[in-house]
């Protein structure tokens, strides 16, 4: 044990020598209250392990540049595109030849939403071209367009309120952002609402915190019994104006064109890739992300970062040499961005081996600074999961939080696997998130290579440990 | 004097009796260290006045909203359109409205050009549209467009070193915002240098800090011995990214087309008002910004925030029935983003009063948080306005540094009249620069306010004070 204490002095970086001996008591004093931890055999049988992982994704300078290469060279990767299944055939052939075994793209047939050309006119009180980005599902406005008298609501309330003036109009829902989950109802459902009030098309405030004239696309849903109207994002600055000049009576009056059409689906595919466990190799610890992304941008941070941080954690340890005793999979998922099928389509297939998949971990929220876990699973996993995380704590990421997974291991905690999602920093996220700026030089290598760190030690823990990870008993 | 005092304590806002002893006495000490500056007849003669100007422009309500007002309405305001003119009729008819004598549009001949549609498209690596906004002069591209590989510089001093592969390529140069005037000139400068080399046409990075997918458009300049090649500014994303693309070795080909054109000088007009002086109209203070903006976003903060905030500083004068000695004109200059017509014709047309124009103040950094000013002007000068600065302490706007003016009176100050520039918070001015972003939700209602209060203080004073501001002896 003390050895791996003393790996921790030396990242101090200066000789022990050199210390003033309050300090050093102070550290002793740490050591003496981290005594009961000492007896926390899983920890402290896996930090030696730990430790060397944590080192070896920190002293990674590869990373970084595969990422990038990877998202400048294949650009967006929308699904039903040419361009995604380019970028899954290169994964397909590097995976093999970084030495992986069961290599293999599993075929999912997706949607296929084309966004066509569309453009937002103000015709009134100026003229003016605004910038918008369609909603992922919505359909096209017919050559033409739609022109009509915008009306701007602040809520769903606002629009019940303001239903008599609603009929014949474009409504816009011009909501803050506070959090993605509270404010992105806006971009799934507005149109829905919209159409209820006899709108003729749905234009939201792009969902985000701030913006320099920033449209932010994302899926949106349509209900049977209710109008398919329109739906497109406009930026936080369009929004707020039309916001003022409605408030000062301005009239506002605008012209929406779009292309958009859905065709029929397309082939895609779910990439996994195994570093087969020795002893139990049919038991399965899942890790990754998704592998589509939408049409702007490169999908540096949502999600190729997730996938390629998946891939780099089994590659560290492969590099090293050791080899977990349950197999750890890495599954980059197709088309989370606009119909989940890849996730559904894997845990539908899968469903056979889902009593041997002992956690999935999914990275989503953009491999920014990770600061822990939120996970999905009863109260017995949790606690071990909490006991892994502590083997973090040398890089700031042994936070584990009750609830977490994410969009695309969903269907298989569904069927009860234990889930969890890396949580990072998100305080810049949700600036790029599902935009033109979503590339790789928003992401800092270093932090990049934490999220490798946190991904390979709680995979590596979790496929090595004595038991599986506890299930609720009617799982099991 | 001690009344001006008892004023600053009232701002505290809470009564002297619940100050403790120890607080008090700390004031006091304060008081009696103030004590030379209590024998500057200057400062003392005028902080009653300053401070009724800055209660009053810290009160205000409504400047926000005529700016915005104002950006709504008429949009972006280039050079030679007709929404530029709406513009300026409708501050002719308020300015008279409101009270303002010798209200003129002062006429002025601007250059006209026209972006035309424009598109930048990489070819290889992969295909894919890049944002981008071609430069204030540029000459466009014809139908077909330039189709060439990209070779990505550094600098001045990296394109001479690598001047044998320029010949018939596109050059970009991908240089980090330090400093404005630092980076700009690649901007400017930047398709000069690329056509020495024998470029066919020039990129350049955005001048800007920070970016989400941002294109900055500007002004860029030909030298009549090299040939004008067509100049267009990338988002710094695409910059980074065709960079990381040169430097893995993938061969960089892009199609450029831009319809940009010069057409016949347009019509245009310098926006003048006053407060006319009591004792010495004939001696003048200026004050203003520039009313023309670019073609993208709608110029709140470049410039119409700087206009409109010297309209309202005269304004509060004027209901507070503070009539100046000497007439302190608001000037709305046209035409500084790409010509600077407006203050060349005004300072050749003013040329007769120069001599009595006693300073020029101009606001053209953005209307953000105000620190001081930057003079440009004799010593002895420099030294009254410093003391005048010291006027805005309370408002933490009364840094007076050395050097300083603004774009707009700079042939003013060439002519001999001392000139003085706002300075603000600069941390956010130049991510929206000259992009779609530059609108009036980035501005805050208060900080607007106490730009009012530092122009007005400073122009009162000076409009008031025994004697002229003193100018180099030849000048005189």
């Amino acid at each position: 044990m003390m050895r791996h204490r003393f790996r921790w002095f030396a990242q101090l970086r200066f000789p022990l020598s050199a210390c003033p001996v309050g300090f050093l008591l102070m550290l002793a004093g740490c050591i003496s209250a981290d005594a009961p931890r000492a007896e926390d055999s899983l920890v402290d049988a896996y930090r030696g392990d730990a430790d060397r992982l944590i080192e070896a994704a920190l002293a990674d300078s590869t990373l970084y540049d595969r990422l990038a290469f990877f998202t400048d060279t294949f650009g967006p990767r929308f699904s039903g595109t040419a361009a995604l299944e380019r970028a899954i055939d290169w994964l397909l052939v590097e995976m093999e030849a970084d030495g992986l075994e069961n290599v293999a793209g599993e075929q999912v047939m997706v949607p296929r939403w084309v966004r066509g050309q569309e453009s937002l006119t103000l015709l009134e009180p100026r003229v003016a071209d605004m910038q918008i980005l369609g909603l992922g599902g919505s359909v096209g406005t017919g050559v033409p367009g739609i022109t009509a008298e915008v009306l701007v609501v602040k809520s769903f309330d606002d629009l019940e309120e303001r239903s008599a003036e609603a009929r014949g109009r474009i409504v816009l829902f011009n909501v803050p952002f506070t959090t993605y989950g509270e404010t992105v109802q806006y971009r799934t459902s507005g149109s829905v609402a919209a159409a209820r009030h006899g709108a003729v098309a749905g234009l939201v405030r792009s969902i985000g915190p701030e913006s320099m004239y920033t449209p932010h696309t994302g899926v949106m849903r349509y209900e049977d019994d209710v109008e398919r109207i329109p739906h497109a994002a406009v930026t936080i600055e369009d929004a707020m104006m039309m916001q003022r000049m409605q408030d000062r009576g301005q009239r506002v009056r605008v012209r929406l064109q779009m292309g958009a059409q859905t065709l029929p689906d397309a082939e895609s595919r779910n990439v996994v890739a195994e570093l087969p466990g020795t002893e139990i190799p049919h038991e399965v610890v899942i890790m990754g992300g998704h592998i589509d992304s939408w049409d702007v941008g490169t999908g540096a941070m949502d999600d190729a970062g997730g996938c390629l941080a998946a891939w780099e954690a089994v590659m560290i340890m492969k590099e090293m040499g050791m080899a977990p005793r349950r197999t750890i999979r890495v599954v980059c998922w197709t088309n989370e961005e606009n119909g989940l099928r890849g996730a559904t389509t894997y845990a539908e297939e899968h469903a056979h081996e889902v009593e041997d998949i002992v956690l999935a971990i999914e990275s989503d929220s953009g491999v920014f600074d990770p600061i822990g876990y939120g996970f999905g699973g009863t109260d017995e996993a949790f606690s071990i999961v909490a006991r892994i995380g502590s083997l973090l704590e040398s890089i700031d990421a042994g936070e584990i939080r009750r609830g977490g997974g994410g969009a695309d291991i969903g269907p298989l905690m569904e069927r009860g696997v234990p889930g969890m999602g890396l949580i990072v920093d998100g305080s810049r996220y949700f600036n790029y998130h599902h935009t033109h700026a979503d590339m790789v030089d928003k992401l800092d290598p270093h932090e990049l290579n934490k999220c490798v760190a946190a991904m390979a030690v709680m995979s590596w823990v979790v496929a090595n440990m004595e038991d599986k990870l506890p299930r609720p008993a009617h799982e099991a």
